[in-house]
C-alpha cells in the first residue's frame, strides 16, 4: 500500500556525514554532523521569522528519570500560549512539539504550522526544549553540562521523551486538563520523538506528526547508501553535468592538496579565510553544503539555515555547469556552493569550522545512541565511495568523548526491525509525512500501515517543509498537505471526543 | 464484558503493608512489605520442589540502561534450558519468564506451568533474575549493592524491563533465532513486568501471561482499602465470628501492651522467642500472617511461603472458632496463627524479625517507584482503621533509605489511568489471570478488553495459582484455566507462524 502521493516537503537533522577518500593515504577527519544546525540553533536565525506569542518558563526535571540517583535537576525551558485554547471544559487540545537538538525558540519560530492551525482547533501550544540544548542545560551551564561523558551521559531520546511525558502530566495538572488531549508534533529528529513517543507512552498522547523522521536509519534496516544516494539524485536530476563535475571534484581537491602548496591554492580557490590545514576540511565543509542544500532544497526562498532562492540545488547546478568556459572544475564547485554559503553576498571569507573539535549535543547523541550507518556507493553517488566502517566510528567516539557507542540499543528499545508489524498492531493515529527530495526521507516511514498509520509522501517536498509557516508562494500540493494533515488531527480528536462522551454518558 | 469466569488462583506479592491504630497514641513501626518473602526467597525453600533441569548462565548487563554513565556492569544470572526446544528453523519459541523480586532459582521451582508446558510447544525456556536479587547483584555483592541509596538507585522496573530485552536480542542472536518468537510469563511484580514489556517492547515479545499483576494498584485508580478489604472478606466467608475476633484483637492487644508487664504477657501469649519491644511488632506480625495467609489460600496444600494445608484461612478460622470456651481472644488468635507460622509443629518459639531495619529489595522499590497506597475500612476491614498517608511514606522512606519516593512516577511511565483504553488501542496478546481470593486481584485488570487482550478471573484462585506445578490434587476449574491459556498462547504463536510464513512467501 502506498502512501499518499501529495507533493511536498523543514528543519534540517545534524546528519551523521562521513567521508573518507578510500583510494587515498590521507588521514581525513571523520564528522559525525555538520556544525552549521548547532551554531544557527545557538544564536537564532539572523533573518526576523514570523512573530508567536508565547510565554517563557521552566519546569524542574529529574536528570535521570530511570534511577533514583542524586542527581541535580535542571530547568527544562518551554513555550507556552494559551491565548486560543478554549480550556478544560471543552476539552481543548494542547499541541506539544517534541522539541529537537537545538534551541527551541528557533524550532518555535521555524514550525508555523503548529502555531498557524492552533486557533482552528482551541488548542494550547507547547513548545519544550530538548534537555542540554538551548537554555535546558543540566549542571547550571552549557559549559559543565558539556565537559565529559560524565556530565553528558544523561542526554538521551528516552530521557528526553520522559521529560516531555512528566511535562505534560505536570501541565495537565496544573491546568486542571486531565482529559485534554495532547497531539505531538515533531519534525526530523523531534519528528522519530514524536512517533516514538507515541509508541512508548500512548497513555499520554492522542496522535503524532512525525514529520521527515528517520526512524528506521539504524544498523542494517535500509542500505547504508540511502542517504547519499538521495543527496546526489537531487543534483542528478536538476543536471548530469552538474552531478558528474561534482564527482569529479574530489579527485581534483586530493590531486591539487597533495601538490607543492597545493593546501594554499585550494586555500585561495575556494576563498577561505584561514590557511586549509587539510584537504579533509574542505571535503567536510562541502559534504556539509550538499547534504543541506538537499534537506533546504524548497521551492521557494528560505532562510532557514541559510538565506536561499528556491529550488537552491538548480541555482547551485546552473553555476557550476553555467561558468564561462575553460573554468576549471574546482572553479565551478567554488561558484556553486556561494549559493549556500553566501547567497546574500555578505561573506569576505569563509570560515571551515571555528571549532571542529568542540563538543556539540548532536555529535555526543551520534557517539551514543544515534548511531546511523551511512556509505556512499561508487556508482549512484556523487560522494567519494566510502564503506561504513563502525570500528573507526567506535575509536572515533572514544577519542573524542570516551564513550562507547551502544548501536543496538536505539532497535532494542523502540524497534526498527519488522517495523511494520509493531507499527500495525500497537501504533495508532501517526502521521509520517516524508518529501522524496530530503535525504532523510529513505529512512523513514513511506508507506501507509494501517488505517490511523499513515504515510504522505511529496515528491517535490525536502525536509519537514510541511511543518514550516505557510507562505504567499507555497505550492499547491503543500497547502494540499497540510489540509490532509489537519483532517487526519481532526479526526484524532473527533475521536477522542466521541470516546470521552461515552465514557461520561455512561 | 467479563472475564473468562473459571475458577482459579501464586508467587507471594511483596505488600505494602502499613498499621496505624489511629486511636491510639503509640507510635507504630510502618512496614512496607512483610519480610517472609524476601527470607524463603533468599535461601530457597526448605521443601524438595519439582526438579526442572536447566544451565544457569551469566550475561553482563549495563547498570543504567538509559544513560552513558562510565558504571560497572553487573553479572545477570538467568537459567536456560534447550531441552524441548525445536530451533530456530522451526522457529521453535522461547519462553521467558519475567524473573520477581527474589532468587531466581526460587521462582523457577514454583513456577511449574511453564516448564510443563514447554514440550508441548518445542520451546526454550529461559529465568533470568531480577537486577539486585538472588546472585544478580550489582558492584560485586549484595552487601555493596544494598549499602546505600546511591548503590540502591538503578533498582528500578524500567531498568528491569531494558535488561530482560537487552538479554532476549542477544539470546536470539547467539541461538539465530531472531525469527523465534517470544512468550511472557510473569507472576505478581512478574506479572506488572510481564504485562508492561507487552506494552513498552512490543517488538520483542509476542505475547504475555500476566498472572495476579495489580497494575492498578498505584495512586487513586483503585481505592486504597481494596487490598485490607479482599483479605478481610477471605476471613468473613469461612467464618463471620472468626471475622470479628481478628477484628476485636487489635485493642485487646493495645490494651494490653499498655498495662504493667503487659508487654511480657503478649511475649508469652504469642510464644515469642525475644520480649516484646512494641506492640507494632506484634502488629505487623500479624498482619504479614493474615496477608500472606489471603495470598496462598489454595485449595490443596502447599509449602510455597510455609508449609500450610489446604484451604489454610478455613483452618485459621476452625482454630479461632474452635477453641474451648472461655478461651480469650489473643490465645484465639495465637491458635489461628499457628496454622501460618507453625504448621508442622517445628518451631519451639517465633522470631518477629531477625532483622526490621535490614534493607531489602521490595522495601527499596515500594519506597520509590511501586508506591502502592493501603487503608484499611473501618467497617468492611478486620484491620485496624487507617488511612494512607503519603508524608508518613515520604518520611519513613526518607529516614530508611535517603530517598524521595516519585508516586506518580508509574502511572506516567507505564499508564494505569484509563488503562482499558490505552490495552485496547495498543496492547494485544495478554492474559491479565487472577484468583479473587487474592488481594492483589483488586489492583489487576478483572475485565476482557479486546479479543486478544483477556482477563482469566477464577472465583476460588488465590496468587498465581495457574503457574505453580500441577498437582493431583488441582480442583477442575484449575485445569480448565490452564488450558485455556495453553490455547490462548498457541493462537499467538499460531498467528506469529501465519504472518511470518506471509513474509517469506512474498
Amino acid at each position: 500500500m502506498g502512501g499518499h502521493r501529495l507533493n511536498l516537503s523543514t528543519l534540517v537533522f545534524s546528519v551523521a556525514v562521513i567521508i573518507v577518500i578510500s583510494h587515498s593515504a590521507q588521514s581525513l577527519p571523520l564528522k559525525h554532523s555538520p556544525r552549521f544546525l548547532r551554531k544557527l540553533a545557538a544564536t537564532g536565525s539572523p533573518f526576523a521569522p514570523p512573530q508567536f506569542h508565547y510565554e517563557t518558563r521552566y519546569f524542574q526535571q529529574r536528570l535521570d528519570h530511570f534511577s533514583f540517583s542524586e542527581l541535580p535537576t535542571f530547568p527544562q525551558r518551554y513555550l507556552i500560549s494559551t491565548e486560543h485554547w478554549v480550556g478544560p471544559q471543552r476539552l481543548g487540545p494542547i499541541f506539544f512539539y517534541c522539541g529537537n537538538e537545538g534551541d527551541i525558540e528557533w524550532f518555535a519560530q521555524n514550525t508555523g504550522f503548529v502555531w498557524e492551525i492552533a486557533p482552528r482547533f482551541g488548542a494550547m501550544v507547547v513548545f519544550p526544549e530538548h534537555r542540554y540544548y538551548g537554555e535546558s542545560t543540566p549542571f547550571g551551564s552549557a559549559k559543565e553540562a558539556y565537559k565529559d561523558a560524565t556530565t553528558l551521559s544523561y542526554l538521551t531520546a528516552e530521557q528526553a521523551l520522559a521529560d516531555f511525558s512528566v511535562l505534560i502530566t505536570d501541565l495537565k495538572q496544573n491546568f486542571s486538563a486531565k482529559d485534554c488531549p495532547v497531539v505531538l508534533f515533531g519534525g526530523s529528529y523531534g519528528g522519530m520523538l514524536a512517533a516514538w513517543m507515541r509508541l512508548k507512552y500512548p497513555h499520554i498522547a492522542v496522535g503524532a506528526l512525525a514529520s521527515s523522521a528517520p526512524i528506521l536509519q539504524f544498523e542494517d534496516i535500509v542500505p547504508p547508501e540511502t542517504f547519499y544516494n538521495i543527496v546526489s539524485n537531487s543534483f542528478k536530476r536538476e543536471s548530469f553535468t552538474c552531478f558528474n563535475y561534482i564527482k569529479q571534484s574530489w579527485n581534483e581537491i586530493i590531486s591539487t592538496g597533495q601538490t607543492y602548496n597545493g593546501l594554499e591554492r585550494l586555500t585561495k580557490t575556494f576563498n577561505l579565510c584561514q590557511k586549509l590545514k587539510s584537504t579533509g576540511d574542505l571535503y567536510d565543509w562541502l559534504d556539509s553544503a550538499y547534504s543541506y542544500l538537499a534537506m533546504v532544497n524548497y521551492p521557494y526562498p528560505s532562510d532557514f539555515l541559510m538565506t536561499l532562492p528556491g529550488h537552491p540545488i538548480r541555482e547551485v547546478c546552473k553555476r557550476i555547469d553555467g561558468a564561462p568556459a575553460g573554468t576549471n572544475i574546482l572553479e565551478r564547485i567554488y561558484e556553486g556552493v556561494n549559493v549556500y554559503y553566501n547567497y546574500t553576498g555578505k561573506e569576505k571569507c569563509f570560515e571551515l569550522d571555528d571549532d571542529p573539535h568542540g563538543m556539540s549535543g548532536w555529535d555526543w547523541q551520534a557517539c551514543t545512541e544515534m548511531v546511523m550507518p551511512m556509505s556512499s556507493n561508487q556508482d549512484s553517488s556523487m560522494f567519494p565511495p566510502y564503506e561504513y566502517n563502525y570500528t573507526s566510528v567506535k575509536e572515533e567516539c572514544w577519542n573524542d568523548y570516551g564513550v562507547k557507542p551502544r548501536p543496538k540499543w536505539i532497535t532494542t528499545e523502540f524497534g526498527g526491525h519488522d517495523i511494520h508489524t509493531t507499527l500495525k498492531k500497537f501504533g495508532s493515529n501517526i502521521i509520517f509525512s516524508n518529501g522524496l527530495l530530503d535525504p532523510w526521507s529513505g529512512g523513514s516511514v513511506l508507506q501507509n500501515i494501517s488505517e490511523s498509520v499513515v504515510s504522505l509522501v511529496t515528491e517535490e517536498g525536502a525536509h519537514h517543509i510541511d511543518l514550516r509557516p505557510s507562505t504567499q508562494n507555497d505550492p499547491r500540493w503543500l497547502v494540499e498537505q497540510r489540509e490532509t494533515e489537519i483532517k487526519l488531527i481532526e479526526g484524532w480528536i473527533s475521536d477522542y471526543h466521541q470516546k470521552n462522551k461515552a465514557v461520561f454518558d455512561m
